[in-house]
């Protein structure tokens, strides 16, 4: 073989390996947007269902072309039909009415004003006509842009002011040179709202998609994702690892991360549900924006889990008595949020009055009562603090946690009442003033087995062990007759004020 | 005066009175929108002028329709100029060069390939032509609608896909009615070119606002924020509060506030960024993505401090030995890393290599240690669980914002290297491993003095002071000569190990 045939044959050689090396890269890629696509469409296959309804309504209107009457009537106007539909139609009933009815108002007061603008600039002659009209453009153009930065107006009507400053445009200048200026105006009207209502009409009538619907099962979703990490918090974390089983295997703690990143769509699902009529259980004046407020408070709850699960496994060998008796209460702090949160979700979902939610979150308060009371006056001989901070600091953030379940029943109830929810089975008193369970939960978390004395102080009532209670270094003996009557019983009266205070 | 002159004026008085409210209402209003407008304009003057640019930019293309040769050729096409400047002309030059690239491609891809589907649906005759088209258009949008909805799709070419689907059906369904179709396409690209032009050159030649240099001020202000906060933090947080101060006043600690929602600014502010030419101190191909980067590691560490500042103020009063300690370790290492954060960010702005960093992260991770060290081996028989904790906990979560810090400026660094930035002086060499330095720490938060004895462990070294090590009920006399001989040393040499792997 001679140089030139080796040189040749290299030549394929690479040429063929470049080729075979592309078609595999190629593939690959192929592959990964298949699976790609299979996968957005089997996280919501209504999105396959909305892109054959997209198809639908843009074939649907492009039918007017071939309707001779409509179109020698319309004549090119009959493009602003298939333009409205393709810009107008959207995946939620909400978004499409928005943009519609938005396209539409715009496209008539904008237009009526143009016309008026037109007008105007006649009426000094044909010199100053030009002049005027540009002015008169370039004044409407700055002020729709900078009513476009107002929050409220972005988030409601930036597609109309966008249409408004478009039309405006075009309807006074064009009106310069086309004399049948009504004409126009009326086959551009009538085509949008031929557009506009394809769109409403297939967004509605095939398998509608309700914003209001998605974002009232966002926002229950997220309640009740909650409530499924606070009930299941305390058993996992505290748990002595089996064999083979892994302590740093925190994915079970990753469930109520999508909450911290839901703000957006909430937002834009709160404005598209503003647009859209009654449909199943909501009326057309449902109070969206409640649901913007759960949200918010259900995230601010989330960031304290966020905090909490940075905490290291305690070392649960090493635990001390006083370890075990604040993870006792830790996790019934933890449980009885959640069970609240999800009797919260659930009321939500059923759109009736929470019933039981009030005694779950006086339980958590209670336990929590409990352990600071537990904190303040226990003796430390028998731990280090290094070992007991992370279970403290757990219960800490524990505390913070049920403030916030606290404040998001208080905006479901706000909901409910709003919102004109069922009633459900008469709601059951709250348990704190209930010495029996008092006195149980007290037992449960001081340890301490036998009669526990009730006192009221200011109308709230506490349970105090009959068994002397250990401060640091020395022992005092406190019952409460003491608390009531001696002088060291001050002290502790204030003491018990700023526990029950808490 | 008869009954039904009294009715009327009844009736006047009525009408009256409603008028005098209405007008109140009015001008309140009126007020209102003016402080709001007012507010909007002082926040960020660019919205005016950005205002005043739009104006212009739909003043320039207006003029099309006044210059004969130009109005004459492109006909009713001249409107497409005008449309283009309206939807293309943005905020930033990043979003309207985007928005102009994505439509001016869009528009001739789409064309080009609805000519073709035209050109196809001619083949099989006169009768499956229209059959044929409809079909053609309704699987496209199908298909466009459903590409909308990959998230990369969406967030840079969503626009777009838009134009593409309008332009597709326009086109392949109008070539079908008007044979001219070729020059009409012709018309309408040259004015979409015009108008994309003119928004383009407005929107950069006159006072441009780049996305980039926005993201990299909002990013290098977030690390600030941050910075200033923990510098400012302990200080604050631990002061004992003057003649008529309020403990409750915790407005200092809201800087930050505005890092948890920065998300989406600074997302759009990258996919705009990455279509800005070379600009100032920024190639064309920035690494913008890394400034997304920093952005989410400085929203993690705000999370840390949402949950740092729920804690209440510690009782100063009541504060015992070890509370000092502790929060003399905790204004080390707030402070510290606050010095480090703020050195990052000025090292960001000034585009230059940060470089004394890395010591102040070691100083505050040495102060974290001597802290964890402290907390392990110190006596608890003169203070109670609960008067401690708060402090302990921040404590706590200052460790997890130093973890953070750090990660921060790993990612800083990353930043110089990718972007190339400027040497500044030489980096310093860590402390970490400066016996000397942690000697000093060491006694500042032991409060231990005298001589300290370093001891190596898996080529890590810690001090150890030459005094009693207490643990709770027992005193354990624990030398650095025991810990390497006896047997009891064993635990202390485990301990140590875990409390140098901290």
């Amino acid at each position: 073989m001679s140089s030139v045939d080796h040189e040749r044959a290299g030549f394929i050689g690479r040429g063929w390996r470049w080729l075979k090396g592309s078609i595999v890269k190629l593939r690959d890629k192929v592959v990964e947007v298949a699976r790609k696509t299979k996968k957005l469409g089997q996280d919501d296959p209504r999105r396959i269902i909305h892109s054959l309804k997209a198809g639908l309504a843009v074939s649907l209107v492009s039918l007017l072309y071939y309707f001779k009457p409509l179109y020698g009537g319309f004549g090119v106007s009959t493009m602003y039909a298939v333009l409205t539909v393709v810009v107008v139609f959207e995946f939620s009933v909400g978004a499409t009415l928005g943009r519609g009815l938005n396209r539409g108002l715009a496209t008539m007061l904008a237009g009526a004003l143009g016309l008026g603008a037109h007008y105007l600039a006649n009426l000094p002659g044909r010199t100053g006509q030009p002049i005027l009209l540009v002015l008169f453009v370039f004044l409407l153009a700055a002020a729709v842009s900078f009513v476009r930065f107002f929050p409220k107006m972005k988030a409601r009507y930036d597609y109309g002011l966008l249409i408004f400053m478009l039309t405006f445009c075009l309807v006074s200048i064009t009106g310069y040179q086309d004399k049948e200026v009504l004409d126009l105006a009326h086959k551009r009207l009538s085509t949008i709202l031929i557009g506009s209502a394809t769109a409403v009409f297939v967004s509605i009538c095939i398998c509608p998609v309700w914003a209001g619907d998605d974002l009232h099962k966002l926002v229950s979703g997220n309640v009740e994702k909650l409530g499924n990490f606070l009930e299941g918090f305390a058993g996992e974390y505290f748990k002595v690892p089996g064999d083979g089983e892994s302590r740093d295997n925190k994915t079970f703690l990753q469930g109520y991360r999508s909450i911290l990143t839901s703000k957006n769509s909430e937002d834009s699902l709160t404005n598209f549900a503003r647009w859209e009529p009654r449909h199943g259980r909501f009326r057309f004046r449902h109070p969206w924006k409640q649901y913007q407020k759960i949200g918010s408070l259900t995230r601010q709850c989330a960031y304290h889990i966020e905090a909490l699960i940075i905490y290291p496994y305690p070392d649960i060998e090493a635990s001390a008595e006083i370890q075990r008796q604040i993870q006792d209460a830790c996790t019934k702090m933890s449980t009885e949020s959640g069970k609240a949160l999800k009797e919260l979700a659930s009321a939500i979902k059923s759109m009736t009055k929470p019933s039981s939610v009030n005694t779950h979150i006086v339980n958590s308060k209670t336990a929590a009562k409990a352990l600071k009371f537990l904190l303040k006056t226990s003796s430390c001989e028998d731990f280090v603090l290094l070992e007991v901070m992370p279970t403290a600091m757990v219960a800490a953030q524990l505390e913070e946690v049920i403030t916030c379940v606290e404040k998001i029943a208080e905006s479901v109830h706000e909901l409910a009442s709003l919102a004109h929810f069922k009633d459900a089975k008469p709601e059951q008193k709250p348990a704190l003033g209930q010495p029996q369970q008092l006195q149980q939960t007290m037992q449960q978390f001081s340890g301490i087995e036998g009669p526990h004395h009730i006192i009221t102080i200011n109308g709230s009532s506490a349970v105090l062990p009959e068994v002397p209670i250990q401060e640091c270094g020395t022992v005092v003996h406190v019952t409460n007759t003491d608390i009531i009557k001696g002088s060291k019983a001050k002290t502790n009266v204030r003491e018990m004020r700023q526990y029950l205070s808490f």
